[in-house]
């Protein structure tokens, strides 16, 4: 057993103590009224590092919620590694839902219950442990960096402030993100690939005012019409996307990706009945369910507007009409050129008849984290030691905005959570599993003491 | 000179005040501060058609704005003549936009300004001194009832269910409907078919939730999407519907309607422009623009529920979806009929993985005139006589769901009016043309005339 072991062991029930604390803290950041509660969290967590010996913590924009920033000791020659994550949590709502109060932490059958006990104040406090493990004597074995943030779930506006001002100031070797769940119970994965956005508006014109279908139907065109045309074109019956030049930026997974993924424990049936809750699976049928959800494009229509949607028979033909859609990206497609691609589609495909428009709303490039990067192998060998298993190199078909920002200066952000899938994150009864808690502090102890050598 | 047009050229300048009397009662049917008003115009009528004669004066329904019904004195061995219309109108709303008051009726350039002018005041009261200018002597030469509604703009609730519990009161040879227009100036038109309606909303659903695009769009289904697929397989881009047994019941217009129409003065380009406002027209191509309109199905969507439509950009995957539309039928379709096509089709074309379910809402048959019939002729005659043309046999693409219950027991309903296309009713500004209003009492007095030969 190693030093690290034996210390999360001798030290174990201190840090759960600590935990429960932290989680005492209602923090929830979309609620106004608990704007002191985030305060309080956040100078929580300022002295907690100040405590293990960090010589510079201070809190950043504190207009707002504040981001709590340290650097721990000097390491000359050694490399830095950034630890990002966040101490505001999900309102807690349902309340009749929870068993014990969300803002009573409480262990039952070895599971720490909590609101935001997985999503994230246990898992970026196993990190904060970990580095209290490795920093024994007040020598880390490399440059360690945090910036834990209190409106990861209501925006991050401050942080991608502080990240576009200072820039500077998070260069690192290696980012660990520690806010994420194994795939399954022992089998601990890295995101290796996030996937983009680009939300748009597309809105068909077709007569400069509703018109009566009595006295011009069968003649005048119809918005909608045009719309449902332009839309069943934009992507096939198959899921095949028809914006030209959409694919030639996807960069399949390597072989590795594929390979890791072929051995998931998986079960499609029960993906379709438990979770998608559906009749079939849609999309381009010769991928897997894995390269359909993580490695491919996607296109959605999220809503359509315009026309007459109140209660009754109104017999309009309406003027114009709008859907509400939206692209996933995946490497290595640009958001900026997708938005030229989708303007070119759609106004090749829609009817002549018609006027059209794209407005385009939010969006986000994807990421890709190369697995061949030393702190990946780093992060793979801290799991094989501690769980007896490597890491699958999983992705994530959402996006994160905030992973392309702290990896922006080229470091690898190693997304490395010690969650399991049934934490119910956002919902009544979170909760995080004592154990994986702990394996949180030796996995990500290693993986500093490894960077370190 | 005939007796009739002398009687009312002398008479003239009295009808015209009578009518600017009628005018000025706002009888709004649809606001219920004016029901009193409803109920003044309703006697105003009521003690006009006593004084003209008629024997037998009652108001139908007065728990409601009531319904005139009147019987002019018994002609033994002669046909009956049904004339229907409304005194009720449409709120005079936007008042600014009122050159002079909308209930002190005026005439300017040759033509009678008031709400009511021409739908329907005008157009009844000139059926009623009609029937004042052939009852000399109290020897019609006819037996004339009358049906003068006051819910014809909302909903004519009173009027339907009188018809369908006393059928045999409404037994007549011909029913005269004096409501409707000239094709244009000099060009006298019968609306010898209206188009029925089948309006329905169309459910698909494809999952239980709402799902996230991040996590599972590339394989969930989407209910937009496979409402866009039914909806892009229900109509062609050419205009084509794509029910199976649709256009089986759909009898082409007659040679004479055919011809008719031919000579009708009608410039696409200006109806597109100034009418339609749109780029381009669309449907059959291979049909006409009147045919098009009045003796072919059609199929709108009018609007399209579910999903997210609010602001902002919320990447849902929509559970659920649904699109109101609607067909309008012609002769000799069937709406009940067309209900079951309606089905057979969405469940045939919708996507396997969406369950789909439709919900009718409102409907009415269409209404088709025999031309050959013996009405027809006469008033065609009529309008020979006063115009100096004859009645060209136009139809209506809408749908006025009176006028099939008021021929229920078989009788021709005539929809013979004398307003001009641009009489603006149910808009600020509402006329009639003076000169219009003498030549309906001339064509309907001719009618009732020829009728009783």
């Amino acid at each position: 057993m190693s030093n690290l072991d034996t210390f999360v062991l001798t030290e174990g029930s201190r840090f759960l103590d600590e935990l429960k604390a932290f989680l005492r803290i209602p923090s929830v950041s979309t609620d106004p009224t608990h704007a002191g509660d985030c305060r309080r969290a956040a100078e929580w967590v300022r002295d907690q590092l100040k405590h293990l010996g960090c010589p510079k913590v201070e809190l950043l924009a504190s207009e707002t919620h504040p981001i709590v920033w340290a650097e721990g000791p000097e390491v000359p020659g050694k490399p830095t590694v950034l630890i990002y994550g966040h101490y505001d949590v999900q309102p807690p709502d349902p309340l009749n839902e929870w068993v014990s109060p969300p803002f009573e932490p409480v262990v039952r059958d070895g599971n720490l219950y909590a609101r935001g006990a997985t999503d994230d104040k246990g898992q970026v406090f196993a990190a904060i442990k970990a580095f209290e493990s490795v920093n024994r004597g007040g020598r880390p074995p490399v440059n360690v960096r945090f910036l834990i943030e209190g409106q990861e779930e209501s925006g991050s506006t401050a942080l991608f402030q502080f990240l576009s001002r200072e820039p500077q100031r998070t260069v690192a070797d290696a980012v660990l993100v520690s806010d994420t769940a194994y795939y399954a119970p022992k089998w601990p994965s890295v995101e290796t690939g996030l996937r983009g956005l680009c939300y748009a508006e597309i809105t068909v014109r077709t007569s400069k005012t509703d018109l009566h279908s009595g006295l011009y139907g069968g003649v005048a065109p119809n918005a909608h019409d045009a719309l449902v045309q332009l839309l069943s074109r934009l992507k096939s019956p198959d899921g095949k996307i028809n914006i030209p030049g959409l694919y030639s930026a996807v960069r399949p997974p390597s072989q590795a990706e594929r390979e890791g993924w072929k051995k998931l424990p998986f079960n499609e049936r029960k993906f379709l009945r438990e979770e998608v809750q559906a009749k079939a699976l849609t999309g381009l049928k010769k991928f897997s369910i894995f390269e359909r959800t993580w490695a491919l494009p996607t296109f959605e229509i999220h809503g359509i507007m315009g026309g007459f949607t109140g209660e009754g028979a109104k017999t309009v033909i309406p003027a114009a009409a709008t859907a509400k859609v939206s692209l996933r990206l995946v490497p290595n497609q640009k958001e900026k050129a997708v938005q030229k691609q989708l303007i070119r589609a759609v106004k090749a495909l829609a009817p002549k008849f018609a006027d059209v428009s794209v407005r385009f709303l939010h969006g986000a490039d994807p990421v890709i984290v190369d697995i061949t990067a030393k702190p990946f192998q780093l992060i793979d060998r801290a799991f094989k030691e501690v769980e007896g298993r490597g890491v699958v190199p999983t992705r994530s078909g959402g996006s994160i905005p905030v992973v392309p920002a702290l990896g922006q200066k080229g470091a690898p952000v190693i997304l490395a959570g010690v969650g399991l899938p049934d934490d119910r994150l956002h919902a009544p009864n979170e909760k995080i599993a004592v154990d994986q808690f702990y394996k949180g502090i030796r996995v990500f102890g290693r993986f500093l003491q490894f960077m370190g050598q």
